[in-house]
């Protein structure tokens, strides 16, 4: 595609079909990708992004879609992206999920899109970093990133955002659980969804304590454990007023601009791996490598000799 | 640390001295450990490496601890890598799980090792994967993998193990969530826990008939769905008899051979690629990276354009 004025003109003010064929480039790295985010980065930063995480079944779809709706009502123009890890025989999201996205899609000042986490040379994060710059040019408000399980993608993610939620359930056993999956360490808000199931606020109490126990963070901020009933469409705008707390928080200690400017180094750290892997890994350095395969299977040579050799 | 023929000497003969040593070194990357891989790499290659995973309190601890006793019962050597997402307060793992993990590691025929996922330069699986080559060298006939969550490090250790285990419970919500979680594209073999609790059956036929929808394996193995107690140390035969089931089909079939070398040559693409970079980031780089980064911040110059210049 060739990267035009028009199309960034269209981007900037909002058009959707512009707003999806750069994000259709960026998703597949294609080749106009660059110029056009190169482009777009003077028009980014004014977005809020905020990270939906916690384990598969905590309900973050329906909470992002209770949320997004409300920020809808309230005037603010949403971008979501939904980080699927995809499946290649279901095609990664749920259909239930897909109908109720499409619907909040169909609003006006609504953008979302569903974005695949596997494969994707350099990591997960590059395209969907990407990805958030698109919508942020395009004058979002807030972009949400959802994202399914816990695991090194999802740190990557709260590396990206200024405001993580961490969502789990009542059921999803022993909360310290989360505590052994890493999610208290990136959480700014903590969520615990289908709150009117039982035990609900022995669950609470005990991501209280837990909170507690945490030295206090670097930025002053004091995380809040909130509940809601997605299904029910409750808590959400407590949730929301959480958020803009936060928000507020950040822009007004000096710390939204730390974050940011940590973000930006280890996008650009990225940005500069992936190119030397691209640039690394031509037609005959991995004919060399097919070539040699067989010879470090059968143990004749070390890999590590062979990548000293192939890397001087 | 310097690495002499002693070290290599005592590894290969099981010394759990020699064997701690080698994995702080590896898990540390430090000096010796390229050099002690290098050499032990002749010496690897007969373990059968297993991934056990699932989402966070689907009591995966519980049942490696189970099939490490049966094993050790059965006269076989076993290496354990418990892969822990660290917490900086926590230290990752729940005591209970870690006085379990230690009983079971005082076996004469037992190794276990806790490693964090987080922070190492060049991506979660190498220092694990290096790990495995220094067990495997030390004569281990069984390594286990365990990792928590559900995430792009999951589908990497699935792509350094012979043998994928993917753990659920009946209250991990719907059985579909695993599907939405990519879980089962990486199992080869699907284990129930807690199979006594209410629900049990359903979620087994419901995992079955999705087992049923995906399209055959391309070697040929068909995925089963077994239950286990953990707690109650049931069914631990019977998951034991299909990992050996596994390992003969794999080996029969010639795919043994074929999943090893993809998995070898990732392994090397990884290497390289960590140490493109290692070479890369020198004080230099770091420094004008943290000089001209204010300048990005401020819109001043775009981030692309700063690596491509860097870059060249």
């Amino acid at each position: 595609m060739k990267v035009d004025k028009d199309i960034i003109t269209k981007i900037i003010s909002s058009d959707k079909r512009a707003i999806a064929k750069a994000l259709t480039l960026v998703e597949n790295d294609d080749e106009g990708s660059e110029k056009l985010l190169k482009e777009l980065y003077k028009h980014t930063g004014r977005t809020s992004k905020i990270g939906i995480t916690g384990p598969p079944g905590a309900g973050k779809s329906t909470l992002t879609n209770c949320l997004v709706k409300l920020m809808s009502d309230k005037g603010y123009k949403i971008g979501v992206i939904a980080v699927d890890p995809t499946s290649p025989f279901t095609g990664g999201a749920l259909l239930g999920d897909r109908i109720r996205m499409q619907e909040v899609g169909l609003l006006e000042n609504v953008f979302i899109r569903s974005m695949a986490t596997r494969g994707s040379l350099g990591g997960l994060s590059k395209n969907i970093v990407e990805a958030c710059e698109v919508l942020d040019a395009s004058g979002k408000d807030f972009i949400i990133i959802e994202t399914v399980g816990v695991g090194q993608s999802e740190l990557d993610i709260a590396q990206t955002t200024d405001t993580t939620i961490v969502v789990l359930v009542p059921e999803s056993g022993d909360s310290v659980q989360a505590m052994k999956a890493g999610l208290m360490e990136i959480a700014d808000i903590f969520v615990l969804n289908k709150s009117d199931r039982q035990g609900a606020d022995g669950v609470v109490s005990t991501i209280k304590n837990i909170i507690h126990l945490k030295p206090p963070s670097k930025d002053g901020w004091i995380i809040d454990v909130l509940k809601t009933v997605g299904s029910q469409n409750e808590g959400i705008e407590e949730l929301f007023n959480e958020i803009i707390k936060h928000k507020d928080h950040l822009e007004k200690s000096s710390y939204l601009t730390i974050k940011r400017k940590e973000h930006l180094s280890k996008k650009i750290k990225e940005l500069v791996n992936n190119k030397l892997e691209i640039n690394f890994w031509d037609d005959t350095k991995i004919r060399n490598l097919n070539e040699r395969l067989e010879d470090i299977a059968l143990k004749n040579k070390d890999p590590y000799s062979y990548v000293e050799e192939i890397t001087k």
